[in-house]
């Protein structure tokens, strides 16, 4: 059965021929082939001006991207296969990057499958769906997963704010199978307890955890200062490599329990401190103490949500980090990472040399990373890099 | 004793201001200050146009690079002691990040050593000047180094073009004590003969330790192909870490004789080739002979060293991406460097995509990483970041 077809407008195929998955409402010529005619989810085929086609895409008329791409092929069909497929070939890679079943399987279009986010926790899944096209091929997706995995519960945790504007409602329900009372993971050989079903997002965040090891391998011995913690998976690995002292704030109560019950089950709750409080203020009172951190780990959550909250945003993080700065010590090091997509790597860069500048220190990027392994980049896609975390060496001026 | 002063034009202070180490001489108001009354090396303060002192920097009146600051202070005294601080440094972030005493202990600039690059391979240090500021002040450099570090030998591989610029012979000596008849280093749990005298650069090349490391993590079970191996860097740790097979290839034969000693001293051997070839000639073969591999790592000497020879230098990284793609196997795995400053992040993100979408593949990148902790970036500075290297994931067509 062929799926219907949308027609792009002259030249607004050059997108999708780079390698992107995205078409944009404008982009259609709906003169030829009006979107109206397509229900939120329907699966179509997109053609270009000249009458190429260009693959399969799920639609959503209602919407301001108004079809992604599934597939290359002209007539896909998107059932349980398609999903085995693209489950395997995402396990595939992450069972070369990591020992253990603990990662982000899906991260939507870099996967390519657009609309989807799962986290795996051992047998455990958290699943996300986005979008209309995906939300009505759930049950394929589901039975997909259960087939290759034969998981002990599937949670979806569909309470992001983009379902709203493709008209899904949001709600978090046990889809499948039973949650453990207490589930436990493993990152960078520390333990976690982690609550999937009122944590934020997936309930985990699995995408740094290469710059938490990199913490980790550095903080022997070292006074530790972990702002916006949330569960303490910077803090946790950095104690029990042997910080000094690891100090995690979060606003979280929720957040500092479960970090409080993971250091426990470490054994490193002696050598930390939780303290509730707003990141801004905990700082500029420790700035009146006269407090001095040997390294600081600063993770915001993300301070620019939309493009529209640039300038606030960048504002935000300047001071944040400009106050940082200022309570680390001698031969100090500042752990700086952004996940707002809408401050780019160079941004966050300048904002990093003016503030040295500022406070007439000598500072320098040791190292400059970014995504885990789980969390693929798609060059074609802009949009699938988004994470970026600079390790600063902080000296005196030269 | 004040240094002479050299002014600067009227806005010319801007990149001082910002960070940056560099005066060019078209920046020089040499009216007030002809730099014709500097001999290369002697030292200057340099005063912006109204006067504000900058700091202290050393001059060469020949080069397009005028001056180099060495530090914000006016008035240096640049002697054994400046030189012990800036080493002293330096050594607190390598000893923070590093178990071994093996890395770059000086990255020139980024350490405030502008003109220096000294390579740590235990208690041997290779050290390279490259400007006549440096030059002149040597003896300093190297008593420092003999006072803090208590060296085995001190090699001066001064064999850099930069230095003709400068005005200076080339030429590599043993400066201090005496080589051991063979140099053993440790890399990411592999031991690595090295020959400091007449190897490339260094003799050695520190930056790419964590990537070498991300690769062998992956390596088990694998065919890895090693193009441009040098001596052995990548494929050894890889084969230690189990990949079924392991093809060096490289131009040198020298370099592929200390591979093939290494791999011995490694006891992997047996699991390794060592192929003498031009890579483009070596790629074009296997592609007839229908080879694929399951790893190919693409790490190829800087391609453009000038900007001018930016056209020519893309499309041979673009021809060396292309024919590598051509020979890996199903769910193929791409690590794909490149060490020319020239070459951006963006160019070489920009020549995987084209490459993988000319061949009717999905490529992503799982890994995104450049230089090691002991090259550290100043974000001020641009040219102190030149390493990129993308670990590609790269699966049939979506």
């Amino acid at each position: 059965m062929a799926h219907p077809v949308l027609y792009l407008k002259k030249h607004e195929d050059q997108r999708l021929r780079k390698g992107h998955l995205w078409v944009f409402s404008n982009e259609i010529d709906t003169q030829r082939s009006p979107l109206e005619a397509f229900t939120p989810g329907d699966l179509a085929q997109i053609h270009s001006a000249d009458g190429k086609a260009m693959g399969t895409a799920y639609v959503n008329p209602n919407t301001l991207i108004c079809a992604r791409l599934l597939s290359r092929k002209a007539n896909l069909k998107c059932g349980q296969n398609f999903f085995k497929d693209r489950l395997s070939t995402a396990l595939a890679l992450r069972e070369k990057a990591f020992a253990q079943p603990y990662y982000r399987l899906v991260f939507g279009e870099s996967d390519g499958l657009p609309g989807v986010v799962i986290d795996r926790f051992g047998s455990v899944f958290s699943v996300q769906i986005t979008t209309a096209g995906i939300e009505q091929r759930k049950t394929a997706l589901l039975d997909a997963l259960v087939e290759l995995f034969t998981p002990t519960a599937i949670v979806l945790k569909n309470d992001n704010g983009q379902r709203e504007l493709e008209g899904l409602s949001l709600e978090s329900e046990i889809a499948y199978g039973e949650l453990p009372d207490t589930l436990t993971i493993e990152e960078n050989g520390a333990h976690f307890n982690i609550n999937i079903v009122d944590g934020q997002k997936t309930g985990w965040f699995y995408d740094h955890r290469n710059s938490r090891a990199q913490l980790a391998s550095m903080a022997k011995g070292l006074r530790v200062l972990d702002l916006f913690s949330y569960t303490g998976a910077w803090g946790i690995p950095a104690a029990q490599a042997g910080a000094a002292e690891v100090t995690c704030v979060d606003a979280s109560e929720g957040a500092l329990t479960l970090a409080a019950e993971s250091a426990r089950l470490n054994g490193v709750a002696k050598r930390m401190q939780f303290v509730r409080s707003d990141v801004f203020e905990f700082l500029k009172q420790a700035r009146l103490d006269n407090e001095l951190y040997d390294i600081i780990v600063l993770d915001p959550p993300a301070l620019i949500k939309r493009k529209k909250d640039f300038k606030q945003g960048y504002e935000a993080y300047r001071r944040l980090n400009h106050l940082a700065l200022q309570v680390l010590g001698k031969n100090g090091i500042l752990v700086s990472a952004s996940c707002s997509f809408h401050l780019s790597r160079d941004n966050l860069q300048e904002i990093l040399r003016s503030s040295g500048r500022h406070i007439d220190r000598h500072l320098t990027f040791f190292a400059s990373l970014g995504q885990g392994p789980d969390h693929p980049i798609d060059p074609a896609i802009p949009e699938t890099d988004y994470l970026k975390t600079f390790f600063c060496s902080v000296s005196s001026s030269l």
